[in-house]
Order: C-alpha cells, then sequence, then structure tokens
C-alpha cells in the first residue's frame, strides 16, 4: 500500500483580514479578479439565499457512506475556517447534520462545502449555518473507514488545497492558494472599481458593443446584420 | 460555409395588451389552452420565487463559454422584450449577470431564459429581475466568437423563434407564435371560466370521477375495484 | 396478460397519535430511529421551505403522462392520508397540480409525493400544501391509461407500500410499515434524547472523537496524525 | 433500532425448466406477456451483447463502497441462480470482479445485476460471465459494514424479492416472482405465437394501422390526415 | 384549443443521389460543411459500430409511452426515408421494436433516429436496421394518445423539419434541410480535399501550429512558452 | 490577472519500462496496489474493446468549445505519452478527431483521454488509437481562446498532473506519480501474486468468507443467518 491516511494539524492559511475584503467581494468579482480561475462546479449549490460566507479551507477526504473523518476535522478547525468534504466515490448521503454543526460554531466555523449531502437542513438554515452542497437527503453514515484530513481534495471538477481561501455566495463556490490573497485583494479592489464605472454607464444607456468596441469584432467574425430575418432562413433551424 | 450568423433588427410582436392577459393567466393555463404545446423543459428552472414575467422573444444563440452575442443582442431590445440565450453546445457557463440585467433594465427588459447559466443571482434577485436558467454558476466567459441574434433556437426541447410570446412563472416558461395571441388569449379566457367552476366543485367535496364521468372509463380500460389488497398480491411488486 | 390493475379501497394505517409524534420528530431522526432504512432517494425535493407533512400512503401507480388514477385516488383518500404518486415509466410532467390539491385539501389531504412532476407550484404554496416532487414542470396530461390505487410503487429507489406511515420535511420523505408505529416511537423517543445529550455536549465543546472514542479507530485503521504536510505529498492528489 | 440485517439462506426458487424457456422468449416478451410490469430501468445497462442470462434472484443490500455482503451470499448460491446486488446509497463503485466471477462460476452462475459498478469487465466478457449494472469502474471497495443477502432490494426502479425469476439480455432486466412462472410461461407461448404471425404480415406488406384498425382510433382521437403541411404551420414548432 | 394533431402525406425529399454522396462524407464532415450546424446532441448514441445511415426525414410526435403514432407514420415512409421519432415529454420507453422494423425493412427504410427507447436491439442489429436512440429499454407502450406525422420535432436539441437530410454514423446525427442538398455537397467535397491534404501534411509529421499559423495567434492570446513549471505553480491547480 | 496561460515543454516522465509494466498489469490491479487511489470517474468510458494503453500525461486545459491548445500540445508529445485533455467547463464538444490522432500517432502516441467529446470515432477504431472520453459527439469547434498545456489538470474528479503515469483499459483510467512507479512496480507485483493464489482456492470451490475470516466479522457487525425470510419481514421493504 503506497497511499497513507493521514490528519494535517496545522496548515498555512491566509491574513483573516484579506479573507474578509474577498468575501465581501464575492465569488464571480473573486473569480474573474484571478483570471477565471478556481471555481467548484454548478454541481455544488448554495442551500439557502442571501448568505456569504469566507474562510480558510480544512478539507475532508472519506469514504463514501461515512463520516468518521469529518469527526476527525473538526479537532483540526479553527475560528474562521470552513469545513470542504469530499468523498473517494460519487455520495449523496447526509453525512453533515445539525450536531456536528454545533460543534463547528462552537470553535468558530460558520460553513461547510460538500461534494456529498447534509441533512438537517432546516435546522442549519435556522443557525445561518452556510452550506454549500451536491445534494440534501436525510441518509445517515457509518464510522468504518479511514481517509484524510487535509490533504488534496476535488470537489466538483475543482482541486482544493488546505489552507486554500474559500469564498462561497449565491453563485456557488471559488478556491484561491493562501498566498495569493495581497494579490487577489489588489486585482478585485480594480475589478469593482471597473465593475462600478461599466455599471454607471450601462445604467445611463451606454452600450456594450459601444464601450467594449465589439462592432468591429462582429465585422471581423463575419456576423451581418440584417433588417429582418432573410426569406431562406425562416424555417426554423 | 452554407451557415452565416446574423444580428435581425426588426422581429415581429405581438400585441403587449395580449401578452399581458396572456402573463396573469400564466405558464400552466397559456399551456392547456393552447393544446398543450409550447413548454420549455423542466431543466430550466426558475430562480426566484412568485415572480411572473411575459414578453417577446429576442433570441441569442452563443458559442459555448462566450457571451459577445448577448451584446450584439442588448442594442435589438425594445420595452417588453424578454432575452431568449442558447448555446450551439450544452454550457452552465454564467455567461449573463447583474451589469447586463443593469443594461436590460434600461432598455425596459426585466427577464431572461438561459439554456445556459446565469451569475450574480443575489443581485438580480433583488433588482426583481427575472431569471430561468439551466444553472446558477459564475464561471466568466469570452467574447471571441461569431453567433446570431433573432434566429431561431431550441431551449430544453422547444423551439423558439424570434417575436415568439414568451410567458414565464414558478412553473417554467411557455412560448408561441406571436400571430397566435387573439386566438390563444380566447382559449386562454375559456380555461380560466373552466378552472373557476371546476375549482368550486372540487372545493364542494365533488370528485373527478364523476364530474368527468372516469368510473365508465376505469372500467373499460379492465381497473378493477376491490375493497383490500388480494392476498397474491400481498408482495411488493 | 398476468396483471391485473386495481383500486384498493380500505388499506391498514397506522395510529394518527403516532404518524403525529413522528412527524414532529422529522425524517432524519426517524430514518437513524428506524435502523438506517426507509428514505426516498435524494431527487424527490421539498418544494417549499419549512413545512412538516405526515400521513399514511395512499398509493398511485400511473402510465407516464397519464393523471387519471390520481382522479380515482382521490376517493379512497382520509383525513391525514398523504398522496404518494409513481409512473410506469420515469416522468417528470405535471400530472398534479391546484385542482387536484383542492379537492384533497377538502378530503383532509395536505401533501403529496412524487416520483414525477408537479404544477401551479406558487398555488401549491400559498395554499400551504405540501410537494415532495422530482421535478416541476407545467406539461399537462391525458387521461387515457389504467393504473393502479393501493399497491406497492417503487419511488427514487424506496418501495411505498399502501398505509405506509409517510413523513416528509426539508431533508427529504421516510417511509416505514404502518405496524412498525409502537416500536418507532419509542425508538425515536431514545434518539432524540440521545441527540439532545450529544447536543449539549457538543456545544461546550467536547469533541466527537472523544465522546465516542474515535481516537483509537483511527489508529487501528491506520490514519497517521501529522504535524504539517509531508514533503512527498505535497503535490496535489 | 428496529432493523436486523439479515443472511437468509434457503429461498423459493422456479422451475429450472421455466426460467430456461422464459430466458429463451427474451425480455422484452416476458415483459408483455407478464402484462407490461417487472422491468428494472434502462439505467441498468448490458455490459456484452449477444448474451442472455435467466436465473433465480439471490439478492444482496450492501452499504456504498462495501462488498462484504457479496462474500456472504455466494455460499448461498446455488447452480443457476443469479447474483441481485443493491446498495443503500447511490454508488458507481467496482464492487465485484473477476474473484468473485471465478468463485461464482464455481457455484454454477453465470451473470450479476448490478445497481452499482463492476470491474475487470474485459476478463468477465472473456469468461463469458454476464453483466448487467449501472457502472464501469475500478473503484475498489472495503470489507466494513453490515447489510443483507435475500431481502428485498430496489435496483432502478423496480423491486426484486429473493427467489424471483431474473430474465436478460441486450433489452435489459426482467423479474417475476417464482410463483409466477407456468402462468407466465403460458403467457409467453401465446405472445410469441401471436408475434409470429404478426412478423409474417408486416413482411408481407400489411400495416399496423390496418391489421390493428387504428384509422377508426386515430380519426376519435381528432388527427387529421392531410396532403401536405398547412401554410400556417410551416414555421417550426 | 389551438393545437391540431395531423399527419402530413407528403413532404419535399432531397435528391437520393445527394443524400447518398453526403451519407459516404460522414456526420462530422457535413456538419462542418455545413458552416457547424445541424447536429443532434450527444445524448443520441449509435446502438450499433460501423454503421452508416443517410434518409430524408420521416418524423413522428408521440405521446409519452404511446407508440400509435409510429403506426400512422409507417405508411408515409418510401424508399430512402429514415423514421425520426420524438416524444412530447421526455421518454426511455422501448417504443420500437423488431416488428416495426420488419414493417419498415418492407417499405425500403432501413433506419430509426430516436429520442426515446427501442427494444429487441439484439434483432436489430442481426436485422442491419440502424438505431440511434436516447435508450434501449424493453418498456412496452399503449396505442391510446394523438400525435402528429411530418411535422417540425425537437430531438436533443435539434430541430428536425420533415423531409430533412439525416445522416446518421458513429459520431452521431446531422440534419439539413431537404433544399440545402447541391449546395451543402459541394462544400463538402470542397471539405474532403481539404482533409485529405492536412492528412497527409499530419502524417509526414507537419504541425498543426505551423500549418494554421497559431504560434502567432497563442502569443497575442498571452499564452506564454516556457521550459518546465514554473515553482510558484508546482502545486495542483 | 493573477493567472497565466502557459505551455510547458518539459515534464519529468516515468521509465518505460516500469509504465509498460503496469500497462500489462491493467487499472484496477495498479489502483488497488496504489492504495485505491488515482481512479478518473466512471463517467470517462473506453470507447473501444479490449485496449489498454500506457502513458505518460501531456495535459491540455482548453476553452470549452475550442481546440487551439491541442493543437499547442501536439509539440510537446514524445513516443510513449499520452494525451489528457481538460476543459474550463463541462464540455461535450467532438474537439479531437482522426487528424489530430493522425498527428500524434506519427509522434509516437496512440491513446487520448478526454473530459470532453471526440469524433470520427469509427476511424479512431480502425487506426486502433484508444479513446477515453465523457461524450462521442461530432460538434466541431473553434480555435479562438488561450488555455494551458502541461498544468495539472481534473479529469471527472481526480487531478492529474503532466508526466503522471497513465494507464487506461476497459475498467477506465488511472494516474499516478512519475516519481511513484518503482514502489507501485513492487505492489502491483505483490498484488498479481496474490490474485493468482486467490483465483485458484476460488476456482477450487473455497468461499471468500473463509479465506478472509469474514464469518467472525459478520457475527460482529450483527448480522444473523437465519434459515428463511422471517414471517415479519415478508413484505417487500
Amino acid at each position: 500500500m503506497l497511499h497513507q491516511h493521514i490528519i494535517v494539524k496545522e496548515i498555512d492559511r491566509a491574513d483573516p483580514q484579506i479573507i474578509d475584503e474577498l468575501g465581501r467581494a464575492g465569488v464571480a468579482t473573486a473569480h474573474e479578479a484571478a483570471g477565471r480561475v478556481g471555481l467548484i462546479g454548478p454541481a455544488i449549490h448554495a442551500r439557502q439565499q442571501n448568505f456569504r460566507a469566507a474562510g480558510s479551507a480544512v478539507t475532508v477526504l472519506s469514504h463514501p457512506g461515512d463520516n468518521l473523518m469529518i469527526h476527525a476535522a473538526i479537532e483540526v478547525c479553527q475560528p474562521g475556517d470552513l469545513l470542504v468534504v469530499a468523498t473517494t466515490s460519487p455520495s449523496t448521503d447526509g453525512m453533515f447534520g445539525e450536531l456536528f454543526a454545533t460543534s463547528l460554531v462552537q470553535r468558530g466555523v460558520n460553513a461547510i462545502v460538500s461534494d456529498a449531502g447534509v441533512r438537517d437542513i432546516a435546522d442549519l438554515r435556522e443557525m445561518r449555518f452556510g452550506v454549500w452542497s451536491r445534494a440534501i437527503h436525510a441518509q445517515g453514515t457509518v464510522k468504518a473507514s479511514p481517509g484524510s484530513v487535509n490533504v488534496p481534495v476535488v470537489v466538483d471538477g475543482q482541486t482544493v488545497n488546505p489552507g486554500d481561501i474559500v469564498l462561497a455566495d449565491d453563485d456557488g463556490v471559488f478556491v484561491s492558494p493562501s498566498s495569493s490573497g495581497p494579490q487577489l485583494v489588489e486585482a478585485v479592489r480594480r475589478r469593482l472599481a471597473n465593475e462600478q464605472e461599466k455599471r454607471e454607464r450601462f445604467a445611463r444607456g451606454e452600450l456594450g458593443v459601444d464601450i467594449y468596441g465589439f462592432r468591429t469584432l462582429l465585422e471581423q467574425l463575419g456576423v451581418k446584420t440584417v433588417q429582418s430575418v432573410p426569406a431562406d432562413q425562416k424555417v426554423a433551424r
């Protein structure tokens, strides 16, 4: 057996102030500022509305149908962390619920990102504990198989490393290396300023095709503007 | 290359008063009145609750991962229009967000139907900008490939032609040719009256099997009524 | 033809007080208390938030795209029942809507679990009629093909027998044989007491690994605890 | 805990000669003869071509990611049996492979139907060991959690009871109660004769609309026959 | 009811010689030659290997779980046609099998494209009857609900009009208006010649980046070429 | 923009003799020997039968609907490499076909693993060019957007690093760090020997429950063995 299951106790985290500022900017803005990378896929849904979370990733890799390693991960969590759970095979089991959330809140953690399922979702919403998950399902799990804490995991197409900056809101989940914080926060500020300027111009009625010069591009790409549907294209296709 | 990408500036739209009346009737009623046709499939979800939109379709056909043609479409939009976006290959990218919505609101458009993804969904909900989409995802897109505006498109199994009447509510999205308006509104009124009569009878305790004469039909179809489960069917199947 | 479509009028139901107590405990707790069985799969979603239903299953087996048998089932329903609808092939059609709900409410039924689609969802939410379904879609259905009422059906991986205790909340849907009621309610009470004790300990900062003795188990399973990521595991995998 | 995991050693099986005759008739014919019931859903694929299996179901219910109970089931198998595997949560893991097949072949079993995954598929094909499964995946599994042998299970929408007659071919998998054998074989013979008569008539050029009298039915249903597409339907919809 | 179910007896078909030549070129080549349009989506799979079909579309729109309209369509088929079946709601039912194929072969039709399921697939393969479908499933269907023949239908994202040229091979299915034949065949010849030239250059070791001048494009797009992985990108992302 | 698209020309590769030996052992065996890690998910299918590939990963990260970066990657390939393609958003487009394969074969590469689609599959099979992909689809792609070559990518849940050992056969795809080769080959040899011993024992009729001592485990887990189905469990659940 070449592979060794491990629990890593100490990880590098980003500066909390930076995480906080990035969290206020939100997932879409940070993803663009980072160069359009770092998004977890669209199968991981926000399970509440108007809720944002930002923190450092404590990662968990579990056997499907088994939540033993979440127990092992809680001890490693610090205030400002965010739990990121993956399984070694696809799973929708409700491996996380209100009792775990109680334990995490006590340690200063207020959100989970899971490639599997959660349960007690009504309680979690009431507790204002943020959930981004693949499924909601009550299916209970055993505590019988080994796994790891704070190793790299993949959540819906995105590798997440322990200590990564994690931002989550209604649009989904974004991750970035802990070391990228200062550069990313600069890029985010520039983007926010740029978006604000564009927002004002759009609100005044300026058009994107003019602002960005797309009329020329469309012409170069061979897109023809016509007054009405050409007769020979009247059939649907 | 036989195919030509085009932007069609002028389309035939239905009478706004008719669109408005159909919108109040809602998707399910209009779909039934039209003869059970015109529905976009169930993968296109309402992304807010208790919100109805009705308008004329301005259609967009984009390359996946590219929102250039949405920029091109905005100029063609008029008050009362509704943007309908399709891609040439399946996509969940967040090709539409709050800046586009700002631009559309300025032009009198307050909803989008997309076969792909949207982002900034919290902002869009707050702006009361209606969204019906296949996905919510923050994934940014380029502006590099040609496409078309106001050509027939397919959105989850349903062909949508430019200028089509589009109704959207919590139940999904319905489309109908712009020319069908007057006939459709008549059919909708008849159906609403009929539904109201049925509603009152059901509320009084009358049964569908009696109202519609289904007892005879069930008998003809060979369905047997028995008091309790026959002994030989006690095993589950 | 060996198979006979039947409508069974009388079924065995559990004691309403027991159903009521189980309903207050909720899906996740009852599922655990029952020994981790009885869950309908995660494709059947709650279509409203903060709503619980509990009742006796009146089951319907319909041809896809056909809701004739729902009409036939309504007559069999009694106060406290819950309609459970399955189709002989996968379907997302909106075979249930507000008129059916009006009829059911009149008979004391306030929820549906459907392996297919429902429509008029905004109305159903306003009526406080509970919906757990595979889809929301306006697609209308015919009344032309035979089916059965009160036979065993399968809903997303779970067999449901007529008369089964059905609990449904934000976490999904749980079913249990009507005869299991007294034993199940005892098990639920024990579990609730145990959960409350655990909740208090977690809230005080005790850890699951200590409470459940998982440190020893982790060691037996060969999981190693290390201070930081071993050098040879620094690449992502 | 109300639920008890069990291994049931003795089950009722159908007459091998009947199973054999049904197997030669095939899945589609037996399903129709049985009254259009008994099919496992289309997610369970044949993993080889031109291969038929027929036998008595020995059922296995396993924890996801765990194949302990398959080991327990093998001992219960007799010549002519067919292994039917389900998991308590959805799984695609390769919980069955060539070593298991070697063991089963030794006991006179030559096929598996699995709601999860199999591996070593090239070897299994070479051994002429039939596979119908949800997935092919190499993912290994643990042997750590309890389950049951010879209890009712659900495989893609179909309840399978221990001892059920199971037929599997390129079209999928059909099950029927062991007690239904004699009646089913009669119905199958009638259907085969009927199909042969129809086949000859179709081959001679007779049409289904004439043979079955569908011209009248189409008229009653309001379907109009026209020479060419009506002008007002020339747009796509 | 605004919608009228119809059977259209006469449709415009393309020249058989043109269809034949396009069929030999194949789906990928014709799709490119047409300007990258006309493909049915990837959910419609070839159900045999090394088999090509080409013909004129006779379209069928059926109620789910009902194959009455296929019976009605057969009479309309001529030698060289190809049956294209869609349903008004998603369906995987085996609504087409060997008896239908017998009838179609007698009329000179040797393939089906279906947005639903087929059965008797082993027989169909043996008959060399081509199948492109969403599913293989034995599920039988009724003959009870109206539909249409030779109206526009949508098959996995692609509108198909009656009389369309349909090409199908191992890569999937392509459709094009019957009137596009002569222009399309010219474009296909040009593309085949171009592909042959490229094939020879690639076989000699020339590179696409040189042949198409992509080195400059990559530079313009900001893609940097480096000798080895930069130190700060050594972590996985 | 923090993110930089790069083409990395030189990567570390494992010893070809080791890759060759691992390839002969196959995916399932190597995955087990590695400690049950390294598998790409089950959505990536073998597109031919009885074909094995083994090589060093040259990775490509492309914009969806764009295959420019595959052109860029070919130049970097050496004999014994295997192309691994991922996209920045989910895609099923046929971004790889026979012309690319011609180019790769010329450079000594005989297989591709793609998280998107391929086309010309009949030609690729005839060329004996191995394909493992998410889809087969003819959809053509543009060459317009930047991406990277030889950066870490994720393919159906598995991170693949440039230079990784890649094994692919009928069971799927396995990857392992290039540096793991010697240790992995040792573990594989041990496993093959162990499997052979087990195979012989199973073939002689020994049972897994005896060989592995599972009778005790089953007892500890509370699994009860009974002669026949207990009366109170005769209903299906």
